[in-house]
């Protein structure tokens, strides 16, 4: 039989408390996500930056919330992720990264996995082609989830753009396959969340992109002569995140991650 | 007798379509709204900056909404205003600023008016302090009306934190009784969107900044001592930006706007 406590739990009405978080030097945003109708307000981070854990945290004790999760789409290349020193200051938070990202975290995760905050949760999508681990985050199907959903796409698809596929395993025939088929098939009015924006923009749709992203909406003939002719400079802060990201940013205290 | 397409108006179901946007130099917000509900798509801009008004056009445009109205929270001094811009690239948008301010306008606006697009609106808040004719536009109270509400509060109130008072008809006292009078006895659900944020934040609520905004939690007294020890440097570009305000920004142009 369910105790008086078991059983209001059960009953705890599911409510989404969001937030966007903007880091400037790098133009990389944070997401914060809880689930406020569940008397713990367990809540994840996504893509937290090490310059930025201080506020986020303040933020996160200000709102009464209980951080679980520590989130990143992929093992970024242009800043240093902030899981390692959240984990540090907030103990119980386990990291999160893709199985494929080669990178250290608590939790592995794959395609089609769930991870729960509170009864809300987030699905795992496999989206390689950026970096070869690369994953979006979509908020789950169904009645008592957040409608419409919303799909943190790291830097596989950003607002009117996409990542660069140059390294790290990149590869620009599989970003538009992930693009088109784990992104552009979530309904039309899906908030796209990606992990930088340097226009200003803060949010768009799965329909927005479909019609109006000037590099995946390229038949893939020419999406591959546009992509293969970019000429990027070389990441400024590559060697450093790199490694540091492997190892949840914390690359001096490999131990303790 | 309504006439069918009267008659299908009526029936419109209000929708609110709403974009967040950011200019890096100033840190100023930009924010779109819509009533997509309207088959005229009707929308409006608050607080335009000059130099991203093109931006702000191209998605206006892609998206299919018919801007209408271009409002300032307040004649700005630490940028130049997209309204004027905006008149000249899309004919028949109206200017709008309070009558307090004594800037140039189509349209002058006071406490207690509604600005309508389709069927959503937005209610006017004096609240000086920052400038003397500082208001905050609030979105209407009303089941057809988006819920909760959102307030753009300008420089009155920023997320912990809210403009200074040294300069035009600022007051300190005003200030305080603005966001206490007309800003914390909205909703605590009230979602709270600034002109400005500088660490990152893009939203915040009125139960947030009552419990936690650490300039306007003071008492009175304790207030008054703290924002008259500010000696914040001149602005920038306020020798620049609010004589051009005060004409829609395009000090050339006077006779256009």
């Amino acid at each position: 039989m369910a105790t008086f406590s078991e059983a209001k739990l059960a009953e705890a009405s599911p409510k989404l408390l969001f937030r966007q978080l903007f880091e400037k030097e790098s133009s990389t945003y944070t997401y914060l996500l809880a689930d406020v109708g569940h008397p713990d307000k367990p809540a994840l981070l996504v893509d937290p930056v090490d310059s930025t854990v201080e506020r986020d945290l303040k933020l996160v004790k200000e709102l009464g919330l209980k951080v679980t999760y520590a989130l990143n789409t992929h093992c970024h290349a242009d800043h240093v992720t902030g899981t390692g020193l959240i984990k540090g200051k907030v103990p119980g938070v386990k990291s999160v990264i893709s199985k494929a990202s080669t990178a250290k975290a608590d939790l592995h995760v794959e395609a089609g996995d769930k991870i729960f905050f509170g009864n809300l949760f987030l699905e795992v999508r496999a989206t390689p082609g950026h970096t070869v681990g690369c994953v979006t985050y979509v908020t789950g199907d169904g009645p008592d989830q957040p409608q419409p959903r919303m799909a943190f796409t790291g830097d596989t698809l950003l607002i009117r753009g996409c990542g660069r596929t140059d390294f790290q395993g990149g590869s620009s025939q599989l970003l538009y396959k992930s693009v088109h088929s784990q992104i552009f098939t979530l309904p039309k009015d899906t908030f796209i969340y990606p992990a930088h924006d340097y226009k200003g923009f803060t949010v768009s749709t799965v329909g927005e992109e479909t019609q109006f992203n000037p590099r995946l909406t390229k038949d893939e003939f020419a999406w591959t002569l546009f992509i293969t002719d970019l000429n990027l400079p070389y990441p400024k802060k590559m060697d450093i995140a790199v490694p540091a990201n492997l190892v949840c940013g914390l690359q001096d205290l490999v131990n303790n991650v």
